[in-house]
């Protein structure tokens, strides 16, 4: 099982971080390290032991999701007990997770420590899991190729139904049947169907506005198969194209190719960032691409490393990031076009490849 | 503007808890707040002032989407900036949401303060937005009731697909794509479809198992319109039901409408989640009712009050609970019945009651 071995490499990091268990209960990670895809409970790990802690909602579940650890389920809330479990299992020092446990978490969990045990006790660790989790290995990197066709076959599907006039939201609730029906488990966020001016939107949902005659049309979708999350954006054009509007779309695709071609281990995420920036500063085009260039993605669909400017974050094999530059100025309109990215052991490949990026009139 | 009204009643909240600003970051509380609908902000009041502090990604939509506050767009994070404009506002004492902010997060935030300034400048306040938001104002229970309605027509629509042989999966599609084509932003959690065994999994999530001749098949679903979300579970069977389908169908059915007849402002949650049990108890089924009755909902599926055994809060006119009692028989089959509520002067009215609880046998 791919899971035993995740949770002997977490609890490695632990011991490096200076600490001797580990509570985790935000849910992608229990789900990485044990299997269980529930929506709530606590996995605690203390040396070669391991607990998993839920409710009765998934009693039949958590047990035929994981194996090689315990599981109890209580209709106490899980974290409360596997704090009781930690102590008992003669952990002094337990990592948690930082980033997702909320402040008022956190005295609920000292609380329940006997007032003597409290101080030291838990150690704040910034997303130990999710680093291990920005490195995927061969299962997860399966499933994501699986997910990314699947995204590249749904675009392909989707093009008959960006016709003037239709609403944004048939076309977001096209794709997204079509993606059920092909066995994706869910979308991995809010379909961005952006038309017209409306493409000038870099998060613009689906909306009832109608496709125009002519104008951009931006789709940034991305389905769960297999628990994994696909993540890709094309931008098409309805009718004749402005010079404008062919030009910016050039800059766009040349910064988004750019990026993708320097991608390998040892390049830092700001190099990346700036591969595609750079070329947008020529085109002077860089002050309207008002976010950063990608993200990893995985379980989750944003996940470590952050491919900004100036991050020095370096790439690995295993690593699976996103590429996805835009441009976007106000009033007229918006272009952005995106590739998901695994880090190889020489360079990058295009998950996303089967569908083509060139310029695309409907 | 509603908003306006409840920035003042945040505000006046925030005083009586001892202090003279608020930092808003949860992006529900966020929106309630402001109006601003993107995932990413921080909403800062002090006194009659307001400020929101978003990213480039929103820099149209937030102007657009918000009115008699200061919108502050930059690359820099945008709850790093708020401290910084809480200081120079004069803020001594601010409040923050203890539950919906993590421990490095607020690290991070003390950090922007002068080390002079850091002690007692914040100060943790429990899910005080979300204690306003759970009585819903006009506006908030008219878009309530216009969700509902779509949760109770889509559930009418979808039953012909409700087919021995069909996937689970599918079923979803069809939901969830007649949800959006009818306008519906987004569902407003996975949808649950869990046929046959799969009926006893309180959140199975809709799964390749096909639809059996002869089974129960329960449906958990809701829609997101104008940014509320609606809620119902239906349980319908296939084919000849044994005595014993029946009779435990009818015992969730009376527990279900037991709870709902008693709700009425005054009444606690406690006691509505112990109407639906003890007839539960009375037919020797509560052991396997292993979830609370019910939680309250608006513009997130969960939200406060809590409607499980014991808890003290009392319902107010305004607030919108779901009821659901269920019953679950591993290896058997499992059956939850679900309105959605709301609490109103006199007693309570169910939004769902569109969509009849009888035995629905297809």
């Amino acid at each position: 099982m791919n899971e035993a071995r995740r949770r002997r490499l977490a609890m490695k990091a632990a011991q490096a971080a200076g600490v001797n268990g580990l509570l985790v209960t935000h849910p992608a990670d229990v789900r990485y390290l044990s299997g269980f895809t529930g929506s709530s409970a606590a996995l605690v790990l203390a040396g070669a032991r391991a607990a998993l802690f839920t409710d009765g909602r998934y009693r039949t579940q958590a047990k035929a999701e994981t194996s090689g650890l315990r599981v109890v389920v209580e209709q106490k809330a899980a974290a409360l007990l596997a704090v009781e479990w930690l102590a008992e299992a003669g952990v002094a020092r337990c990592g948690f997770d930082s980033t997702h446990t909320s402040v008022a978490t956190l005295d609920s969990l000292r609380a329940v420590l006997p007032a003597g045990k409290r101080r030291g006790f838990f150690v704040g660790l910034e997303g130990l899991v999710a680093k291990l989790r920005q490195v995927k290995d061969s299962d997860e990197i399966g499933r994501m190729r699986r997910a990314a066709s699947l995204g590249c076959a749904l675009f392909e599907e989707v093009l008959q139904h960006i016709v003037p006039g239709i609403p944004e939201s048939e076309v977001a609730a096209q794709l997204e049947f079509m993606a059920r029906m092909a066995g994706a488990e869910a979308m991995s966020f809010e379909t961005i169907v952006a038309s017209g001016e409306r493409s000038a939107l870099p998060h613009g949902k689906a909306s009832a506005a109608k496709l125009p005659k002519r104008g951009f049309c931006t789709m940034d979708f991305g389905v769960v198969l297999e628990g994994y999350c696909s993540d890709m954006t094309r931008t098409v054009h309805l009718g004749k194209p402005s010079q404008r509007e062919l030009d910016v779309y050039h800059s766009v695709l040349e910064a988004q190719e750019a990026a993708v071609e320097i991608v390998a281990p040892g390049v830092t995420c700001g190099e990346v960032d700036e591969a595609a920036r750079s070329v947008l500063r020529s085109a002077r085009l860089d002050k309207y691409f008002s976010h950063s260039t990608g993200h990893g993605v995985g379980l989750e669909i944003h996940e470590g490393p952050r491919v900004a400017s100036k991050q020095k974050q370096v790439l690995e094999p295993g690593m699976v990031i996103t590429i996805e530059p835009g441009v976007y100025l106000p009033g007229e309109f918006g272009i952005r076009i995106e590739d998901t990215m695994l880090v190889t052991a020489s360079g990058g490949e295009v998950l996303t490849a089967a569908s083509p990026k060139v310029w695309m009139e409907l």
